[in-house]
């Protein structure tokens, strides 16, 4: 169990990050960012940075050296930099779910491995392979990049059998899955933390809405969800102990109709729908990764009071006095310097009572 | 009104100053910490760092010359300090708020005049001044320094009339205040701010439990006390608007039979008595002094839940692993690394619903 004052080495400089460094520095603990971003927003919140290119191993070591534990704010590290810096310090969560979720077929492969459904799929690595798979799920059908794909970007809806091969060229030739149309209901997620004894947590289960693949809003806890827990609770389970998982992971899930859920994907990370923790609970997703990872015991994830979370995405930013001045409204905004388009600037939490 | 991403320079590196930076990176601030202390609480979680004597007026105007607003944690910043920040950048509060909170008797005559009442006192600058104020006053009474006096330091109860000399004395011959004892029958205090723009926003009485001088607990809000909140309120407007104050402000109270209030003292600053707005407001006493001294409109201060905090003190910061495993429990640690006796190390939140 780290003790208040140690060090803790975030790999990733990013609002994710930002929050993490705030959490831990609430504990007492100093925080390193490792970063390739001058002036990152999570940097600026952090007893130390290093810049370097996640590819400079040898600034990886030396990052890695002078922490104590080792985490990550977003799963497109690449796996030789977690690797490197695990060699000095515990790495937390662990090189396999970065494996398995950088690849979304390894993905899929390892949640139905768990015991958890998925909508029908197809690994798809040329065109032929793409009218081939159209063939078997039918349409609407969604291509995606296996690699590298975070807010509906390198993603196409196929809606008619004979675009599968233009749209797999489009994506550019690369390695994609092919995920049949699911019929949900609405879009839902859990985000649960386990601890370095097993200890598992998890936040009640939400509702999110999304557009143009961007989070928009959560609305926690998801109404009418009472009878979804269990079943979300099984798999949250089962996903983060097949990955001897320690830290906070999130999965997107889709609700269908009659009650069963189907895992969209998963997160090796904080995530944008437990947000919302921030304001509405004593601890929230932040200190409960932080928590996990210095090997404390997890917090109590149960919410004092009901939220609504909002995105300011791009330009919404910009209505930063009209939030400010409203009642009520808990204001987070990340430090970025530019609102471009899709960027995710902040979010405000809105709290109610508990119903 | 400054615009995120905006530097807000804070005069203090202590824990203070460290939640004060962290509220404002919340809304997407820039801290600079000045502090004379290598590796200061503040400084950690901070984007930029001087550290220098606050004697050094040269590092103070190279400081202040970077940022945007100046605001200062703590209420013994040198005067010279903060008047030479103050020509390079807004100071809030400003240079009358020091000069009438650093001297316990600028402090009372100030606090008489805005009409509010304080125990009886008088002026102590020699030993012969000692007998004719305790003859006047009667005892028990307090003997305090005008200056520099925070946490019980700097104070001596004088039980009978007979030790006035000797305690004098015993405080280094200093110029003094001797204070009647208040037969209170419970303290409390109101945390208030005040915009540019004069508006004005009090968090509800809280009623407080000192320990050797030192607070201890704070119970929010004050049980029973709604017949107190009107003349709170009148007295930190009074006091507010007196001083023509930016931020927030704490007035310490005693609550006499009959429902009666003095002032016994007030903090130009954040105050250790707001901690629990942390956990049970939508915006904390920290983001609610960011938010005036930036000139952005004050938070709502109404509680979503009651809350009592309790201080870490010295050892009592060695109790981190019961106060982490306990569920509901919002733990804040400093970054302080030794535990010395009567040391501020952290505090714990416990919520329950507002009654």
């Amino acid at each position: 169990m780290l003790q208040p004052g140690a060090r803790i080495g975030i790999l990733g400089g990013g609002q994710l990050g930002r929050m993490l460094a705030m959490s831990a520095a609430r504990l007492g603990f100093d925080v390193h960012i490792f970063t390739p971003e001058e002036n990152s927003p999570a940097g600026r919140v952090a007893a130390a940075a290093t810049i370097a290119p996640y590819e400079d191993l040898d600034a990886v070591a030396r990052f890695a050296a002078r922490v104590d534990v080792i985490t990550y704010e977003f799963e497109n590290v690449p796996v030789e930099t977690a690797r490197r810096a695990g060699e000095f310090a515990p790495l937390r969560p662990g090189v396999k779910a970065l494996d398995v979720c950088q690849d979304r077929v390894a993905e899929k492969s390892f949640v139905n491995a768990a015991g958890a459904q998925t909508t029908l799929w197809r690994a798809v690595s040329s065109a032929d392979e793409a009218d081939a798979a159209i063939a078997e799920l039918g349409a609407p059908a969604i291509l995606k990049t296996r690699r590298m794909g975070y807010d509906g970007k390198g993603q196409r809806v196929i809606r008619e059998a004979s675009s599968a091969r233009e749209a797999f060229e489009s994506l550019g030739g690369v390695p994609c899955i092919l995920e049949a149309f699911a019929p949900f209901t609405r879009e839902v997620s859990v985000v649960a933390a386990r601890g370095v004894d097993g200890a598992i947590a998890a936040y009640p289960l939400v509702e999110n809405h999304h557009e143009g693949g961007i989070l928009r809003t959560t609305i926690a806890p998801a109404p009418g969800a009472d009878a979804l827990a269990g079943e979300a609770l099984r798999i949250a389970t089962a996903v983060l102990e097949g990955l001897d998982y320690v830290g906070v992971l999130a999965v997107e899930l889709f609700a269908m109709d009659g009650g069963r859920l189907l895992v969209n994907e998963m997160a090796p990370r904080v995530h944008n729908t437990g947000h919302w923790t921030m304001d509405a609970c004593a601890v929230s997703q932040f200190e409960q990764h932080i928590r996990a990872i210095a090997g404390w015991p997890l917090g109590d994830p149960s919410p004092h009071s009901a939220a609504r979370m909002d995105n300011l995405i791009g330009a919404d930013a910009n209505r930063w006095q009209a939030l400010a001045a409203e009642p009520g409204a808990c204001l987070h905004l990340y430090g970025k310097g530019e609102a471009r388009e899709g960027r995710k600037m902040g979010h405000v939490n809105r709290l109610s009572p508990l119903s």
